[in-house]
């Protein structure tokens, strides 16, 4: 009798040790979901201000002279690149690193009904030991309502061994399973950032050339020749004496005045207008808050 | 006369184009200001978020098995580090990409007062002339007064003359600027943005190691033992006959004993708890949205 009563005592310590573990990886598998999935939607709004930039840096680019035109032009396009593989990023950050995680809601629902099994089978038996202490007390002589109720102990213990066993079984497997997923989960992560990262240095280093290749010289004499006309040489010349660099006269002017063809018909745009483009924009920026899928493309 | 006039005629012309010059510079720069700045908050906001990451993975790592642990712990040192590289990439793209943009805000105030003191001259000029003719007209025999009002032309002339060729070289070097800036803050953006992504890379290698060195049965054996007491020992014994893998069974159950002092005293929280939590992370989100500076740390 002693040695049975310990013997619930140590499964209940035990099966208390299961719902506490069950219940750890529900709390900080439910946070690490959220925080990622807070990660990734602000991965994708750095994109969404990327994408934004791409499109100003286009708008800004058309109306310059032709050398900056052109580096700017492809710096955005490869800037555009950049920002494919930040998207991908963010989906396969999404597929490997929080869904998974987001799966362990469910994982962590069948546990509990393991757990509450064997919770409704260890009460079973402790019912029934109290239920034969009785009957002893009662009718100590009726050894066959004694002999009943120890029969009756004896199939509820068992049932109780076997979900317990049963309850082992799946929380060691839950045990395995777990950080075996918490393993896939980090090294999906890091995989995945160091791809984004490594492809953004190699970009970057495309990009970096379109910027130094950008001739400041020769944009200046473009410009110069799209201000004065040629009747107006001759103050032309006047500011060049003036200008400090002689290498600054050294510019083809002939080709450039080819190319001077600089669109200057911008629209106007009050201070007003842009202050109120970028309300829209934190709002937009509200809205999206709970989705990380590309908008802006 | 009709020369004098064609003159005024292609200088309004020429500070016409000037005007437009400095506005899409306005325009522009500023619009890729207020863009820079934006993708500077996102990844301070990230960097936020990240640094929420490093705090859990830290509770979680706490409340884990020996390997487990180490393994986070380090895996968080590591992401922790790439957050104070998140931040300097946040602080100097701040000063040396959306400051330098920022400045264009004075710089184009200063250009707007030459081109208005032109156009005063330029007026000046333009009401002396009409001021000559009508005197012509109604004392065409007034030599005297004739010659007074064409005295004052010449000066009103000579003084436009004067500054619009000092608005040429400020235009001149206005433009100059402009160029080299671009390339600088573009330049700059980019160096700033490889240093963090090649930073990235380095650390994320360290950072798979610890993930890696994550010895899953030996946290297995530590989990099993905290769960089982000795007496348990048979118990044991039926569930590791049922687990697949004999490898699983190598585990030194001796050394684990030692260590299987798990810390099981986690607060419980509701869902409700962290929704709420969620939205008032949101909200900061909002509210800090003006201000790149670091407030988690």
């Amino acid at each position: 009798m002693m040695l049975l009563g310990r013997g619930l005592d140590a499964r209940d310590n035990q099966t208390r040790q299961m719902q506490d573990a069950v219940s750890n990886v529900e709390k900080h598998f439910g946070e690490l979901c959220q925080i990622f999935a807070g990660y990734v939607r602000k991965t994708a709004r750095l994109r969404d201000k990327a994408d934004l930039l791409v499109n100003e840096i286009y708008a800004y680019a058309a109306t310059e002279t032709p050398n900056l035109k052109v580096g700017l032009k492809n710096f955005a396009d490869e800037f555009s690149r950049l920002q494919d593989y930040r998207q991908a990023e963010v989906d396969r950050l999404e597929a490997k690193v929080v869904e998974p995680l987001k799966c362990y809601g469910t994982i962590v629902k069948l546990k509990r009904d393991d757990l509450r099994a064997t919770l409704t089978a260890k009460s079973r038996e402790a019912k029934q030991l109290s239920q034969l202490e009785k009957t002893r007390q009662r009718n100590p002589s009726d050894l066959h309502v004694i002999y009943q109720a120890e029969n009756e102990l004896q199939r509820a213990t068992m049932d109780a061994t076997r979900t317990t066993r049963h309850l082992e079984e799946t929380i060691d497997n839950f045990e395995k399973q777990k950080i075996r997923d918490i393993k896939n989960i980090f090294s999906e992560f890091i995989t995945i950032e160091m791809l984004f990262h490594g492809k953004a240095l190699e970009i970057y280093t495309a990009a970096y050339q379109n910027i130094q290749n950008i001739d400041e010289n020769e944009d200046l004499e473009v410009f110069r020749s799209s201000l004065y006309p040629p009747d107006y040489q001759s103050r032309l010349d006047i500011v060049r004496a003036n200008s400090k660099s002689p290498l600054q006269r050294t510019g083809s002017s002939k080709s450039s005045l080819r190319t001077a063809q600089i669109s200057r018909r911008m629209l106007r745009k009050d201070e007003e207008e842009d202050e109120e483009e970028d309300e829209d924009d934190e709002e937009d920026d509200e809205e999206d808050e709970l989705d990380t899928t590309k908008e802006v493309r």
